[in-house]
C-alpha cells in the first residue's frame, strides 16, 4: 500500500501553478547572475511594500533553515546568547546550524506552543555585561509557531516591544507567516510588529524553493550578504527564485493558498474533537496536533504523519495549499473507524 | 542600450527546456519531503553509475559554493589544513565560506592556471605532525579549473595517487565538469580519477539549481549529511533537485550541452586569435580568457564580461548550453571593428 | 573600610607556600620548551597514578575554562550536542567559550544543585540520528558542582554507566574535585568512576595557574593536542605548571589543602544554620550558599561575596587552603550582629 | 650526554629572578580575581605609559599565541580576511587558531624575512566590496619578525600609514617586542608606530607566563574581554601575571633583558660569519639563521636548535636573558672544530 504524504508538511506539497508559471516566464535571455536581475528588483520591492518596510534590505535564500542561520548568524557576535522557546525550529530541527554557524550560544525558554511570556526575556539579560556570561542580544520568535499557534497583534507588539526596551533584537522565523497573517486576516505590516528582521517562507506556501530574509534594521546585520554567500545561499540564478516570490505575491495569492491551507485545517480540527479526540494545542494555523491511541494511529496508517516526540502519542497533521475537502474528509472518515 | 549576459558566465544562461519540462513532471502528487522521494533514488543511482561509484553517497545542495563548503566541511576538523591552488575559487570566490565552516586553514599552493604540480603537495605536509602546525589533510581541485582548463586523465590520476600516497583527500569542484568529461571525450569515471569526493556542477549546465556531491569514501566524511542541513542545503522539495538531474544525466544530455558549449568556446578562441589577440589561458573548455585593451573592450560593451583582476586587462567570456553561433560570431566581428 | 576577598572565592587566595618553592626549585637550567620537560613527565605519571589510568593522555592548561573548552572541543564535532545540567560552569560563567569553540549546541538538564538524574539522558538521544537534530554525544557534570554538592562514589557510578550505555562520553569539570575526592575520603579514582575525561583543577585549591586534562579515552579525543595549542593553552615554559601539580600530588598535600577548605566551610556552615540562617544547598565541600536579608548581608559588608542570581538572596561564601578558624569566626560573630 | 636548550629558544630559559621575587611578593592577602586587583591596575598603566597610549584597553594573556588569538579574533568578523606575512607565527606556527578562532581567511603576502612591502597591501583590497570575496580588514606583521629582523621605525611609520589609508587595522605579533625595541634604542611608542592593537611578549623576556594585549583603538575591537574569557585566558588569579609585567617594566629592566640578549646573538652572529658561514637572514635581534652542513650541525649535536625548514639547512639559534658570553664562545669553538 502507498503512503501519502498529504498531511505529513506542507513541504510535501506539489508546487502551485502559478508558480510553476512564474518559472516558465523567467527563463527567456541571459540575465545577469547573483542577484542583478529584474526579477529579484520587483520581488525585493514587493516585499517592502507588503510589509510596509521601505528601507529594509531583501535577500533570497533557498530554504527556511538557511534563512534563519543567515538572519541570526549576521546578529550576532560568537559572545552573544540567542534566546529562543522551548520548541523553536532553530533550536530543535536546523541540526545546530544556528549555533555552528553564529557561534552564539542558544538559550531556550519556556513557552506557551511556542508563545513567549515577555516577562521571561528580563531575566535573562540580568548578567549582560559580565565577560564571563554570553551577552544576549536577540530573541527569536515563530509566527506561526511549530505547534500551530498564532501571535495576535497585540501580544506580539507587547513582546517586540517589551524586547527592545530590554535592548534585544527580535527575529521572526515566518516559515509558515503567511498562515499567520492569513489567520489573523491584518495587514502583513502588522503581524510581523516591529521586528528587526523576518524570514518570510515561500517553501511551505506553494513554492519550490525560496525562503526570504526580510532585514528592517539593515544597520544592525552587517555583512549578512556575505554569510548568505558564505553557506551557499546567494544563487546564481536568483532570478528563479524571486520570480516564485512575485508570482505568490501578486494579487494576494500567497494569502489565498495560505487561507486555504488554514480552512483545510480547521475543519480537520472540528472534525477531529467532533469525535472527541484531544488536541494537543489549538489550531489557529495550518497544522493540528492531536493525540491519537496506536489503534487510532493504524487506522490512517495509509498516512505518513509526524511524530514530535517518539515519547509521546501526539500526531501532527499539516495542510497545505493542495490539501482538498476529500482528503480532509478521509482521514475523519478513516479515524471513526 | 541593454547589457547582453551572454558571455557574462554560464550562470547567467536560462534553464535547458528538458530541466523545466522535468520540475513540471515531479509536480505530481505530495511526496515525502528532504529526499525520502523516488526522484533522489534515481538521481542518486544515476549519479553512482555514470561515475562507477556504487559504493558513494550522494547529496545535493543548491549552489557550488555550498556543495565545496559541504564537502570541505566533512572531510575536515579544525585543525586541519586544506590546499588548493592560488586560483581556486574555494580560495577566491566563496567569501571564506569553506574556511568558516570548517574552521580549517586554506593555503594556496601555486600552479598553472589551476594545475598543481604534484611535487606541490610533498613540501606541504613536512610538519605534518607537529602539534604547532596546521594538519594538512585535503587538497582541492577543480576540473575544469577556473582558467578553463582541464586536467587529462593521465596528470589528474599521478596527481590524486601523489595525494593519496601524502595521506590527502582530493576534493574535485566539478562547477563545469560536464565540461571537462565532454572536452575529455572520455568516461566520466575517468575524469574523476581515484578522487574520495567531487561536486558535480549542474546549474552551470543547463540546471536551475543544483550541483550534486558524490561521496566516493564515505567514511572518511562522518556527518556530512548535518553539515548540508546545518548550512540550509537540505531541500525540503528536494524532488526538484533530485528531477533536473536526472533529465540531465538522462541519454548523455549533460555532455551534450557541455559539448556545445566548449565547441562554442573554441570557435570563439581560434576567432580571437585569428585577428591576433592574445589569449591568457589556452581555452580548453567553455571559457575563453582574452587579453583586451581598452578601445576592444569598449567595442563590446555590449557584452557583459568578467574581468577577474582589476589590476589587469584580461576577460573572461564563459559560452554556454545556450551560446548561439550568431553570438559568437557578434562578438568577433565587433572585435574587428 | 577595605573589602576583604577572604571568602569570594578559593581562587582569590594566595598560593599555597609548596607551589612557590616548587617554582623556585624548577628555574634551574634552560629546559626544551612546550612540555617536553621532566617536570611535564613527572606530574603527567603522577596524575595517571592518582586516578588509576595509566594509559591517559595528560595537558595542561592554564585556567579552569580552558580546561572545559579544550575536552569538550576534541570531544565533539559541530553538529554533535552537549549536554549539562542548568548550573554548569561550562553554561553559564565560561562565556559561551565552549559553543564558540566546539560548535556544538549546549543543552541544559534539570538538576539538583549540578546533580542530574540519570533519566533525564534517556529523553535526550531519542532523536539521534535525525539529521534534523543536533547529536548528543557527550555530557559533562561537575564534581564537587558549582552549588558544593558532591556526586558520591555509587550515585557516580550509576550515572556514568548509564551515559555509557546511551553513547554518551562523560567529562567531569573538576574545577574543585579534590574538595570532591577529600569530601568522599575515597581513592581518587573512585570519584571519578569511568568518566572519560576529567578536568583536574588546581587554581583553585592553592596553585598560582593550572588546570589538568586527564584524557581516560584518549581514541575519542582526537587531535585534542592542536585545540590545545590553538586557544594558547599549550606553555612554552610549561615546566612551571607542571611543577606545581608535581608539588601538591606529592603525599596527598592536595587532599590535606581541599580538606582544610572543606571543614571550614562545614564550620561556617554549622555556625549559620545554629544561628537560624538558611541554607540554600547542603554544605558537601568547600562552598557555602546561604539566604541573607539585607541586614544580615550588610553586616558582613566587610566580606566581598557573590549573588549568583541577582534576583535571589543567596550568597556563597567559599573556603580555601588559606582560609582559617580565626576568618571563619569573625563572619559568624559579625552575623549574630 | 645531554642536550642543552640554551640556544633552542629564549622561552626555554628560566625565569629572571626579579619575576620569582615579584610573584613571592604578590602572594600575600586575599585578593579579588579576574584582575580586579592593584597589581593588574599598576601594569596596565605602566603598559599605557610606555607606549604612549593614555587610552588603550589593556587585557594580560597568559601566551603569545592566546595573544595573537584574541586580537585578532576581537579584530573581525568571519567574512574578513586578515593578511600576514609569509612566515607569520600566527600562519605556521599557531595550529591554525587565528583562523579557527576568528573563522577569518588567513592570507600570506610576500615579505623579505617577514618585512612587508606597503605595496604589497594595495593588491589585497582591489575586491573589497564584493561579496564573492573575504573582506581585508587587518594585517598582523611582527617586530621583531620570525627571521629575527627589526622593523625600523620609519618603515613601520610608512607602513602602518598606508594600511590605514587603505582602511586596514594593523596588528603588531610583540612576541619579541623588547627585543625590537633594544636594537632600535627608541621610545617604546615609536616601536609600534600608529599600531591599533599590540601583543607585547613577557614570556620569551624572563617572565614566566604574560604577553600583554595592548588596544590601542578600543572601539574596534568590541567584545575583546569576552574572547579572552572563552579561551580560558582570563586567569583568575591575574594578580601574578600582572606582577611579572610590573617587575619587568620597572626601571626598564625588560629592554635590559632584551639587550643582553641582541648582544649575545650580535656576538654569536659575528663569530659564524667570521669562520664563514652564511647568514641565512642579518642578526637584527635575538635570532641568528645559520647555514650549516651535516658535519658542522653535528659538531653542536649538544645544544638543541630549531630547523625551521626540515628541506632546507638553516638552524635559529636564540639568546635570552640568561644567554652567557661563555655559552655563545663554546658554541663557535665547536663549530671551529
Amino acid at each position: 500500500m502507498t503512503v501519502s504524504a498529504a498531511f505529513a508538511s506542507d513541504n510535501a506539497a506539489p508546487v502551485h501553478p502559478a508558480v510553476l508559471d512564474a518559472l516558465i516566464g523567467a527563463n527567456a535571455d541571459p540575465v545577469s547572475a547573483y542577484g542583478k536581475d529584474p526579477y529579484t528588483e520587483h520581488a525585493t520591492q514587493r516585499l517592502r511594500d507588503l510589509f510596509a518596510s521601505p528601507d529594509a534590505e531583501v535577500l533570497f535564500a533557498l530554504t527556511g533553515t538557511a534563512a534563519n542561520v543567515i538572519a541570526l548568524s549576521a546578529a550576532t557576535r560568537p559572545w552573544h546568547e540567542i534566546l529562543c522557546s522551548d520548541i523553536a525550529h532553530a533550536l530543535l530541527d536546523e541540526a545546530g546550524g544556528p549555533v555552528r554557524i553564529s557561534g552564539a550560544q542558544l538559550t531556550r525558554l519556556p513557552s506557551d506552543d511556542g508563545l513567549i511570556d515577555p516577562a521571561e526575556l528580563e531575566r535573562r539579560v540580568a548578567r549582560r555585561g559580565d565577560v564571563h556570561h554570553s551577552h544576549p542580544s536577540i530573541v527569536t520568535i515563530t509566527q506561526s509557531t511549530e505547534n500551530g499557534r498564532v501571535w495576535t497583534a497585540s501580544r506580539l507588539r507587547e513582546f517586540v516591544d517589551r524586547a527592545h526596551e530590554l535592548d534585544l533584537l527580535v527575529h521572526i522565523d515566518g516559515a509558515r507567516i503567511a498562515n499567520a497573517i492569513a489567520a489573523l486576516d491584518l495587514d502583513p505590516a502588522e503581524a510581523i510588529a516591529d521586528a528587526d528582521v523576518v524570514t518570510v517562507g515561500g517553501t511551505k506556501n506553494g513554492q519550490m524553493f525560496g525562503d526570504a530574509v526580510l532585514v528592517r534594521r539593515p544597520e544592525r546585520f552587517d555583512g549578512i550578504r556575505f554569510v548568505q554567500k558564505q553557506i551557499g545561499q546567494l544563487a546564481s540564478k536568483q532570478r528563479f527564485v524571486a520570480a516564485q516570490f512575485e508570482a505568490m505575491l501578486t494579487d494576494g495569492l500567497w494569502l489565498q493558498t495560505a487561507a486555504h491551507a488554514n480552512t483545510m485545517a480547521a475543519r480537520l480540527s472540528r472534525g477531529l474533537t467532533a469525535m472527541g479526540l484531544r488536541l494537543a494545542a489549538p489550531t489557529e494555523a495550518n497544522e493540528v496536533f492531536v493525540q491519537l491511541d496506536p489503534a487510532a494511529r493504524e487506522r490512517i496508517s495509509g498516512y505518513a504523519v509526524h511524530q514530535p516526540d517518539a515519547l509521546s502519542p501526539v500526531f501532527r497533521l499539516v495542510c497545505s495549499w493542495a490539501t482538498t475537502e476529500e482528503q480532509v474528509s478521509d482521514v475523519l472518515q478513516r479515524l471513526r473507524g
